[in-house]
């Protein structure tokens, strides 16, 4: 029998060479003359501090989860020794807890009194979170905490898949009742086409509660749907958390200012970003640069603990997510999305996510019919993946045919049919990554996740020209 | 062999009769006049339905719960059927989830709004919490998941006994960040004798907080180490719960007032209960009117969840609480404590758990050896409990065989020594429940929780005592 793999082996560098590095960012903006938004080293600080804990911390906790029956066999290996499974907790453990620890940090006047300095004079600057927003940022932790207590109960209970569903409409509720309580906005701006007819702003009242729950159910579950191969869970949170990154750092007073030449896409102006007055695409709103600020303050810990986990997930997986990974980092992009009010932006940052769940809803709606494991299939001899087939064991209905013979003709998948009546007998399985081998062949388990990783920076690029160039045509400058 | 307890039966009168009380409570305060705490009628009416939730849920879930293996035999009965353990995950499921429900309803101007009514103008009315108290309340809520959490991962991986005490301290942290970002006072008021010395107020600074974090792992263990028999765990955070409910009741506006003849106790002053302008207790003051009903919103739904829990805990266990219930329990009276400010008087709830602390001090400590597990023994013939006992397998050493014979003298123990020498060989363990079948001999499960709980009754009315009647002769009015 072939051995699995040993853990994978931590390099003393990464202790001591990222240590210091932590500790200036946590001390700097005590130096004077204190920075325009001192938190953000305290955030950088501290999320590099949380991706050293995650990282010694999820090999020495593996043998307690195997011991606690918290493992996996690893479906697309030829070895069947145990994986530590579910080590999304030690993930959302470490994120948890770094977000509380900075709760001082960014929302008292620590730094100010500390280095006893007056705030920079020039342009935008955030030494404070105004006082409502850390009832915001404590109801925004409520629903990251009980999303992963509900991603692992559900990997220690099983939960059915229909009953999962609900879950992130659990985790949402702190987040609804503590946006009524502090009166949050439930305006959206209405696009150029509507104005004449709905006017420049719509007061959406509890449809906006709706559209809050349906985001985070999405943002959850379509995570949790486009995952089964070593990697990829962790993988597309990660290209999302950083391509937030890169869309809040358009909003932050920056010392140098530049221009993105948008007027090459089409775009009647260009971006601007930087700038200590300005704040980029912020315009001079404080309220902008806040949000923003709020949103990384989420996604830079975020982004160094999926790292963390990525490196002992890394095909060959040394240890699994677990559904509790999928539910934390679905949580988390809600909250910032709903919170820092860039929904609309955010689901154009899920678009592999989009494509996955409606290419799956002929499955997960029954049409077709859909096997418990949807993850392609393994062949031992090449070490290469095949699309994964469901079989028709009755004859396919009309729609189910006309469906699949759509789905087929865009390439999307591969049909075996009867040879006589040419009826459907098999689908490769409705998912991204079938989709993705019948497109491109055969290939091993690495280099899928590299593709899938690859289609998620692609939809990335994509969604930021669609957001600073096209958006344009639809909206003016308005954003609330 | 013997057939184990089948699930408690559930009389139909209680839905029937409990759910339109509770819904009529949570009605009431929208109908003219609204009385002066509306939010009060709320809590009343979300408690009762989580009662009413918990007690039907906790059967439900048993099944899962025994095959996820969180299962456990009852050691002190004759049959080996699995009972379904961990369901405090239930209990505090359904209590986190009441709190976060309740914000609208304390937090907001929700009440005078929809009634459209002004606020009673006589005396103390409390309409809405100041906006500040909203992030003491969410990081309460934050709190009490992590214990939550902690419990249930306890329970899952079963940590060693000395990687428990710092779980308390973990999950008061949230409660000391925002404490600290709400600058939260951190002065105590110096009892009469050392006012010469100290005056009137001494500034703890940073010693409060390592107060606040003592406070939480005391109340939080002490419960944990009192437990292992059918009952006691519910029921001695129950009769706490009660006792801090009627402290908090002393300070509320009630519509008559009374006094409580102290005087006949000896002491300076009587106590006197409600009167709308006095609010009792409260002297006039809004802050410790509010204070009070925050501990009650707390605490209201722990009463009714923990009956819930009771009905199936009650000897012959259906299911076991977990250390899950006692984290639970143990954190959400911490909360009230620090953040009501009755820290003092609380610990005087805990007087029994107190005495089985001190008690098994010598135990933990490693003088007197301290078998897995100390719970009294289980004679199945006479369906008795008899004190468990303590063996010395090595020669005790001097200061241990003093201690125990000290403990001996005040009956406390019972020992068994060597006929010739004198040495002692056993011990009874040294717990309140062995030292309570000491000193009123065998008898069965039921009868001795129910003499903990008239001990922890008997402990609250001492409490009370000497709160409000001795308390006078350290203390003046003055409590902040």
């Amino acid at each position: 029998m072939v051995q699995g793999p040993t853990p994978r082996p931590l390099p003393k560098v990464l202790l001591f060479g990222i240590l210091p590095v932590a500790l200036w960012f946590v001390i700097r903006p005590l130096i004077d003359p204190i920075p325009p938004v001192p938190a953000i080293y305290t955030s950088i600080g501290v999320s590099l501090l949380a991706f050293l804990i995650t990282i010694y911390l999820i090999p020495a906790l593996g043998p307690t989860f195997v011991k606690a029956n918290l493992k996996g066999r690893d479906l697309l290996k030829i070895y069947a020794d145990p994986i530590p499974e579910s080590q999304g907790l030690v993930v959302a453990s470490v994120y948890i807890l770094s977000l509380i620890l900075f709760i001082p940090f960014a929302f008292t006047r620590l730094f100010t009194e500390l280095a006893n300095a007056k705030p920079s004079t020039e342009g935008i600057s955030v030494l404070e979170f105004p006082h409502h927003q850390l009832s915001v940022y404590l109801s925004s932790i409520i629903s990251l905490l009980i999303a992963t207590f509900l991603g692992f109960l559900d990997d220690v209970f099983d939960i059915r898949w229909r009953h999962k569903l609900p879950i992130p409409i659990i985790a949402s509720i702190p987040l609804l009742m503590v946006y009524f309580a502090e009166r949050g906005n439930t305006t959206i701006v209405v696009p150029l086409p509507f104005r004449g007819l709905l006017g420049q702003l719509v007061d959406l009242g509890p449809l906006y509660y709706l559209y809050m729950i349906m985001l985070s159910t999405f943002s959850t579950n379509s995570i949790n749907i486009l995952a089964g191969i070593n990697g990829s869970e962790a993988s597309q949170a990660l290209v999302i958390a950083l391509s937030v990154i890169v869309n809040d750092l358009l909003y932050l007073p920056w010392a140098v200012g530049f221009r993105i030449p948008l007027h090459l896409l089409g775009s009647r102006a260009d971006v601007e970003v930087g700038g200590l007055w300005g704040a980029g695409m912020a315009k001079g709103s404080q309220v902008l640069v806040e949000r923003h600020l709020f949103s990384l303050y989420f996604m830079l810990p975020l982004v160094a603990v999926l790292t963390a986990f990525l490196y002992h997930n890394w095909y060959p997986a040394r240890v699994f997510p677990g559904d509790t990974l999928c539910y934390l980092a679905g949580m988390a992009f809600a909250v910032v999305g709903i919170q820092a009010h860039f929904s609309k932006t955010l689901l154009l940052f899920f678009m592999p996510q989009i494509f996955n769940f409606i290419l799956s809803v002929p499955q997960l709606f029954g049409l077709v019919p859909c096997p418990r494991h949807r993850v392609p299939r393994f062949d031992p001899d090449t070490n290469l993946l095949y699309p994964s087939k469901a079989q028709f064991l009755q004859h396919p209905s009309k729609l189910s045919s006309l469906v699949l013979h759509i789905l087929s003709g865009l390439g999307l998948v591969e049909l075996t049919t009867h040879s006589r009546d040419g009826s459907i007998l098999e689908t490769t399985n409705l998912t991204i990554f079938n989709f993705l081998l019948v497109r491109f062949g055969p290939m091993n388990e690495k280099r899928l996740n590299q593709l899938l990783i690859t289609t998620q920076v692609a939809g990335s690029i994509v969604a930021f020209v669609v957001r600073y160039g096209l958006a344009g045509l639809v909206y003016d400058g308005d954003r609330r």
